[in-house]
């Protein structure tokens, strides 16, 4: 081991449309100290960055300088691994019109190697370093929150593809034709525009329309219905709000039956909001998984809800990057 | 280099549903010495060892004996990479029924490592270490044979997935629902039902029942029109032809579309019977998937047909994996 291999702790930065998060973590996967700056309150990537290194200051300080810290890790939406870069990701004002060099910007002002992705592939290597995914060497996370993004491992290594823009399965077609509802990245049809919590708060209030089914949902203004709320109304056993949820999990599952069939994972791990739902949501999935996958899948892929703590389980992945410097 | 690393050859077994193809291999991927046995011939599969074996004694000869093979590979429908088996091969009366050890069989009778793996991954195998993929660390195979099967390279290894079944994206669901056309995997809708060889020789009798266009196909038996009679007739400007072709290719570049948010490959290699179409074919699917995709990916994935000719291409793909033994 040389010296550099011995430093006990990783910064982990999870860079998030409304909060960016730092945190210190050590081998075992533990949160020593955290900081938070708001992802919006910078004009400039270089005012990001700035204030970015003044809030790392007193918790680097905190375990015993800059010395004792082996790398950085950052998961960030639109994140390119190969390039250290975040690219026209619609949702930063500071990095939505070009490719924003910000491994590169935190290394030069660390002095220490900075690796980044995008969030969901974050998420993924911190379920395979500390969470249910540990010791799989293949396996799909999931993340449902506002969209819905993937992180995919196979023979135990991220993919990443030819540009380091793989593991786009929100946007697999799952409604092919001109019927498919209008998604994000401008094209129809797409599982995000279904399966995200802003996908069932769609589906609720297509449902309260076309249908007369009596709901609690029906107690609210449409358009502030959330997929929580939906959640909330489906735990009190009101039908409506549960057939929102089968018509999600039967579609999650009718979409991870095709990824079977690609790259035939031990396990899929789902992370994000949309999960607190539960049995509600993981009871839909898994049988349409076995309803449309092929006979020879049949039975052999878990379907894990990730085991971390939202509050740390985006900068634990984001960090775990770090060790792979 | 140890001794064993130095024997010159391998032996590939293109094991097909009609012909089962030996041959020996140098590693330029020069085809020395060929012999075929009729896989149907034999009702169990010790008889089909035994009938390889003495096929196999004048080829091996001819390149100065077992000595101076390192060791052999197999490509076999159902092939399971993992256990050296094929298992419930629904075209194989002596493997229909089971799971046959035949890695193992061949291998205890040559006193060589043997190692086996379904057809379509040893297309990519052999694709990329003698074809177009030659230097590639991500790409699909697909071939478009009476099946359509794939064979995916990600990060430069081959994709086997938990079980070793993984890459069957000819059984990816294109169209969802009842509506979709039965497939021989018994589910319904998968792109193989469509852009295989029988699908597109389906395709054109549906077209011709439902439309009137006037067509070269139409002095023919529907039940007897075949893939090769569609490509002719395409070939002549029939417009009918070239609408099935346009939905074939529309189809397929569709799902390389969803393969994209996948694994971004490189390339999309083709291989098999309905290649031999050439532009017909691959141009309706280049302009799909420039149609259908994501605008991150857009441009970037190269669409190649395979280089290797029919005859050898098999055995080659097949012999590549002895190389890896």
């Amino acid at each position: 081991m040389d010296a550099q291999e011995q430093k006990p702790f990783v910064i982990g930065l999870d860079l998030g449309g409304t909060n960016s998060v730092f945190g210190i973590v050590d081998q075992r996967g533990q949160v020593l100290a955290t900081n938070a700056i708001k992802t919006q309150s910078y004009k400039t990537v270089e005012d990001f960055v700035d204030a970015g290194i003044e809030v790392l200051k007193p918790i680097i300080a905190k375990v015993g300088g800059i010395s004792q810290i082996k790398a950085m890790g950052i998961g960030a939406p639109n994140g390119n691994f190969y390039r250290g870069t975040i690219e026209y990701a619609p949702n930063l004002v500071w990095a939505h019109e070009g490719v924003v060099p910000l491994a590169k910007m935190f290394s030069d002002r660390l002095g220490i190697p900075v690796g980044l992705t995008n969030d969901a592939n974050a998420a993924a290597i911190g379920e395979m370093q500390y969470g249910v995914a540990r010791g799989m060497k293949n396996f799909i996370m999931i993340t449902l929150g506002t969209g819905v993004g993937s992180g995919i491992v196979i023979n135990g290594q991220m993919v990443y593809g030819v540009d380091g823009f793989a593991g786009e399965l929100g946007h697999v077609t799952m409604v092919r034709g001109n019927e498919g509802r209008l998604c994000g990245c401008g094209r129809k049809g797409c599982l995000e525009a279904y399966c995200s919590a802003t996908g069932v708060a769609r589906t609720a209030r297509e449902l309260l329309e076309t249908s007369s089914e009596p709901s609690l949902l029906r107690e609210m203004n449409p358009e502030e219905i959330t997929s929580l709320d939906v959640s909330i109304a489906a735990g009190k056993g009101d039908k409506l709000a549960l057939d929102i949820f089968n018509f999600t999990g039967d579609m999650i599952g009718a979409a991870c039956a095709d990824f079977a069939s690609f790259s035939s994972p031990e396990a899929f791990v789902f992370f994000g909001g949309l999960t607190k739902a539960g049995d509600l949501l993981m009871n839909p999935i898994i049988a349409a998984y076995d309803k449309y996958v092929m006979p020879v899948f049949k039975g052999k892929a878990k379907f894990l809800v990730s085991s971390l703590d939202d509050a740390s389980a985006a900068v634990l992945g984001a960090s775990a990057i770090g060790w792979e410097m």
